[in-house]
């Protein structure tokens, strides 16, 4: 029997066709609902087996859902996640996978004692390519996907949240939303920032001699501007703060190669080996 | 018949054991001979096919060659190809696979007129890994070769040099050495620094936070430090012009980020991936 009746996912993007697929190959819903907001394209879906059922009416949708997925840009989550808290059946699960957590938490209004619980999720998968047209089934294999509970998350809520995401293939950390935030920016959002930058300063007459290194430091640099720009937004603050560190790293090396010391600058190309080496792959 | 007698390769790592596994498969040499720092590493390479004969003996290496090519650090590869003007028979073509160019004409001596001739390259190829363990036969397919003759190269050896990387399945691209290092400065050693820097500067305690675009974002940071810090050195002031332009975009990117200008901050982000995706892959 399939731990969940009916499995309903807002937004059937990347990270929500793949959801669907891993729900389904996993055997963990009897139904998965799609909702979106074009009806051609939930149809299409159903068509091709991704879902069970599209609408494009979220209180339809969500109305007999023992668990709802938010996989819209993370701009809207809090404003789903609230109407979805007057919505969803008593005792559903609520999550979304949104790139920053803790705008999430202050927009999400508190949990009614008998209604829907929510718990704010993070799956680190993805692609620099958007849509359902990519998903896959595969995304969540052996990834990490961090969940952020908050003060008034139950710790059956949270349970059940990490259950669910082991049941698609996942490894789960628990932590703030703060703290995923701060770790985030460090690991993901100055990246971006970064790989952005890189492409968009590289003139466009030598772009000829781009070779491996420039297309591996630069591939993210091709994802979604407006949704990063959200994600950006969203986590303005601690974004900065890794930002800062970074260009206070950069300029060391700067002045390094700038004052010949080439010692020195060794050193450092051999911390950023260190670091790099310690994660593999 | 194959196009070359003897091909002797100067310092058999990755570069030049693939081009050893290159010129073999595709017969381009009767025979490969190794230069080497290390008779038994040599003896093994013989043994598994990778090369025909292997020596730590420069001239006796060199005395049959109609091509070498020096696959030293950047750093000695100025002073080898003086050494090989001096020992390479009359006819013989020279050439190195140096990441830099400009510091490596610079150090070479006028060619003799009824000697050697030399003529740099760059392939735009490699991997982070190091080390003759990793080489492949394909590891030019498709990809550029920077051939860079100066005004005192003849036309016939630029042709030669660039008949041969064609031949070991390169695309060539002929300019002078001084466009290459400004080119090569944008293109590859800023994302390389970049890349290190943002690497080093992540804290060890987000790193299991780590997902697809960290690693794509800072993989070229595993390179050997000491072979970089000698690009760098020998590119110095190109590098820092690159760098500099560079900063400049990411303290634009920081304002608006800072400043709360969504709309900037997006428009840049397009800029970005205007650029990425002209690139493709």
């Amino acid at each position: 029997m399939s731990p969940y009746k009916q499995v309903a996912i807002v937004g059937v993007g990347l990270l929500g066709g793949s959801l669907a697929l891993a729900v389904k190959k996993r055997g963990l819903a009897e139904q998965v609902v799609g909702i979106g907001r074009d009806q051609t394209k939930l149809d299409d879906l159903v068509q091709s087996g991704l879902i069970d059922r599209g609408t494009t009416d979220l209180p339809q949708g969500v109305s007999e859902a023992d668990l709802v997925v938010v996989c819209t840009p993370v701009e809207t989550v809090g404003a789903t996640v609230n109407q979805l808290l007057q919505l969803a059946p008593a005792g559903c699960l609520l999550t979304d996978v949104g790139s920053t957590k803790q705008a999430i938490v202050e927009q999400v209004a508190v949990n009614p004692a008998d209604g829907p619980a929510f718990v704010g999720s993070h799956p680190l998968a993805g692609d620099h390519r958007s849509g359902a047209e990519y998903a896959r089934a595969d995304l969540f294999d052996g990834r990490v996907v961090v969940v952020t509970p908050s003060e008034q998350t139950s710790t059956d809520a949270t349970d059940r949240m990490q259950e669910f995401w082991q049941a698609c293939g996942a490894r789960v950390v628990v932590m703030s939303a703060a703290e995923h935030d701060a770790a985030l920016a460090a690991t993901s959002h100055l990246p971006h920032l970064v790989a952005s930058v890189l492409a968009g300063s590289t003139p466009s007459e030598v772009l000829e001699l781009a070779a491996t290194g420039w297309l591996d430091t630069t591939r993210i640099a091709a994802a979604d501007p407006t949704l990063w720009r959200q994600i950006f937004a969203s986590n303005r603050s601690q974004v900065l703060a890794a930002l800062s560190n970074f260009e206070t790293q950069l300029a060391r090396v700067r002045d390094a190669l700038a004052e010949g010391d080439d010692e020195q600058l060794e050193q450092q190309l051999a911390e950023g080996k260190r670091t790099r080496d310690a994660v593999g792959n």
